[in-house]
């Protein structure tokens, strides 16, 4: 039997957006969604329970986080990240590729920030995978294809991702080739144990853990070359899900345009599915029954803005991640479409004596009837309660924008819809 | 009408301790309860509603931290403390008295652990009140017994105390005297405007805000003489309820002797009202109607360990506060009847790998299933969902404690309950 399935159901008459269904073992993710980042095992300041209320459908773990600490052995004794977090929904952990980089300072210039001076924390770079030191306490660790699939098994995902180097922007076309290669060698060998490890887990019986389903991811940096590359090798390898990742350039557009060059391959197999999927939809709500090879999910790395999300969604993308909308409420930032720049800064002196409410159209009742003058209140006395506010609010904002995403594809209603969330 | 009355419902065949129902314009508290710190206007680290879903019946504020920021004029703006926590139920302030000389260092002093060196915040007290810096910004505030009740009048708590000085251990007889002498004329001064106050809002017809009660404080320090003197005189005023605060010597059992002194005074009047209604009642649960005057509630500021509540509940006491459930939950400690000091450290390496529940006994569901491990891995991982989960558990454990209690009374079981919360 197999748990998992991804079904298109609608299409946008006027891009590649599509409205789909993801099935796993622990639920349906309606597509497209937003996959929030419970990090180290938990959202920052909400509880699972507040999470799901938000409307959220999926979250996110980061197996470089959990593998230091607590130790994927330890998450698998306290009955892996479903169990021990009490997230009964579909769950996705990354491979730890991107933080083994992200964390000595890439990160910033993975998304073209320019290059941080924080410590060199990996170690090397081989054909078996990467040693890189920990940011807790500077211990040595090897992650290598098996091992980030085997720790993920620990960690008990339903949607786990492949095991990959995130160039940056100043790697050479030289460099990010032969990484690309290496890459793919290590996408091979994530296949082949993640099989092995089904296998092992069939052969368990009664006892057997829900299966889990596995995403190759696109790298190739700001290449066109090794992006198409990069995005038929995965299409053509038996993957369940697409990711796309590593380094977005410069701007935003350049995001897009990188998007679009792998856009015929993102769907699954060189026949593009996916596109062939929606080019006989034109708005319907029937399932679709795609002539080619089945629809793969896609799914976007690390992108969570609002102006994203639009532009994404547009390029075919199912699924997105981000730390932002949790991040931003942490810091004080209501997400808030409409308003210039599409939150409000609680922290602001404007808001102090302010009586509207957080929400004035009162979307998600549990946070939105707070005045923004008592949040202010909470964020300038540091106390947690306004970080807990802000994050489900935010969470909330989220779910409700991939809800009318959602609604609106079928309708050719995204550009309207865009207008409405994103002030000129 | 008179929205507040109290009421004793049944009463301890082998003590002080009683039973009862102190009734609110924001609802019923049943007695013996807890009061949980919302110091700054939001309980640590738990919403409201979890609040509430813990078992809580009524929080408290403090005026002096609430003056300061967000200011008293700007809590009555967002509606009042009720309107702008989103708390329900019944809420008290204090009169700011205790933390004008407690922020200075005179906390730990206050409470028999000798003298810290933190900056003298006081400017000068006199007969007008007590001049002091503000330890957000150094401004200097004047806070009287007028201002004090003005303040308790915009922040909108249903309960409200009488400004009073907080003499310290070190505080000689004479001074302590002088002091309490000062103290009840300021009492006088408080009901005064209490009663000015209640006759404007009346005033104001359908606009009213709802009436608010006021406290009476016993003062007195170590000194039974004072204690007596101030006991006799706040029991011979027209207050709603007492309180008993200030100095509580160098050891608990000092406190337990004050609390005796002042007992046959505590519940209103010098007939002693509370001990003559119990003597009738013998662990009947009918409506006692005591011969004398009515009896009043007795509150016990700052106290709330478990051994605590216990001794001062079979001195009469009806209501406790006391940062220490939630604060114990911020530090990483779970309260647990039963093990040794009362509570586990979260923090301590041995529950990394531990499987059990937080309460095997699954008290409270939300929080009870979280395995220690987990809780552990969130306190190292400073997650705020640790912070959370503690401080639920813990005001969940003090209301768990409260019914208890209250449900032992009638029937004379309240060693037998102190022994399976106490180990020994």
């Amino acid at each position: 039997m197999n748990r998992f399935s991804f079904t298109l159901l609608s299409a946008d008459p006027r891009s590649r957006a599509r409205a789909g269904r993801l099935v796993t073992p622990h639920g349906v993710i309606d597509t497209p969604n937003f996959v929030f980042c419970a990090t180290k095992g938990a959202i920052k300041g909400l509880s699972m329970e507040a999470t799901r209320r938000a409307g959220a459908g999926v979250i996110l773990a980061n197996t470089y986080h959990l593998m230091l600490r607590p130790g994927a052995e330890t998450v698998a004794r306290l009955g892996g990240l479903h169990r021990m977090t009490g997230w009964p929904g579909p769950l996705l952990t990354d491979s730890g590729g991107y933080q083994v980089f992200s964390m000595q300072g890439a990160g910033d210039e993975l998304q073209g920030k320019g290059q941080k001076a924080r410590p060199n924390t990996v170690r090397d770079i081989s054909e078996d995978g990467v040693r890189f030191r920990s940011y807790l306490d500077g211990g040595e660790h090897l992650l290598t294809p098996e091992s980030s699939m085997r720790i993920q098994r620990a960690l008990g995902a339903d949607l786990v991702m492949a095991f990959d180097e995130c160039t940056a922007l100043h790697h050479s076309h030289d460099y990010t080739a032969r990484s690309l290669s290496r890459t793919h060698r290590w996408a091979l060998r994530c296949l082949e144990e993640q099989e092995r490890l089904e296998r092992q887990r069939r052969d368990m019986g009664d006892a057997a853990p829900h299966p889990q389903a596995l995403y190759g991811i696109i790298q190739g940096g700001v290449f066109r070359d090794l992006r198409e590359e990069a995005a038929q090798f995965i299409a053509s390898r038996p993957f369940f899900g697409t990711a796309f990742g590593g380094c977005y350039g410069k701007t935003k557009d350049d995001l897009y345009e990188m998007l679009e060059w792998a856009a015929p391959y993102l769907s699954g197999s060189e026949n593009a599915a996916g596109s062939k999927g929606s080019e006989g939809s034109k708005g319907s709500q029937r399932v679709l029954d795609p002539p080619g090879p089945r629809p793969r999910p896609v799914h976007l790395l690390g992108v969570g803005d609002i102006d994203d999300i639009f532009r994404g969604v547009r390029c075919g993308v199912d699924t997105f991640d981000c730390v932002q909308p949790t991040r931003l409420g942490r810091h004080g930032f209501a997400l808030m479409p409409g308003q210039k720049g599409g939150r409000l800064n609680l922290r602001n002196a404007r808001h102090a004596q302010d009586t509207t409410p957080l929400d004035p159209e009162n979307h998600h009742p549990p946070t939105a009837g707070f005045a923004r003058g008592y949040i202010h209140h909470l964020i300038k006395s540091e106390e947690l309660l306004g970080i807990q506010i802000l994050v489900e609010h935010n969470v909330a904002v989220m779910t409700r924008l991939m809800r009318e995403i959602r609604a609106a594809i079928p309708e050719g209603g995204l550009d309207a819809l865009e207008k409405r969330w994103i002030a000129a």
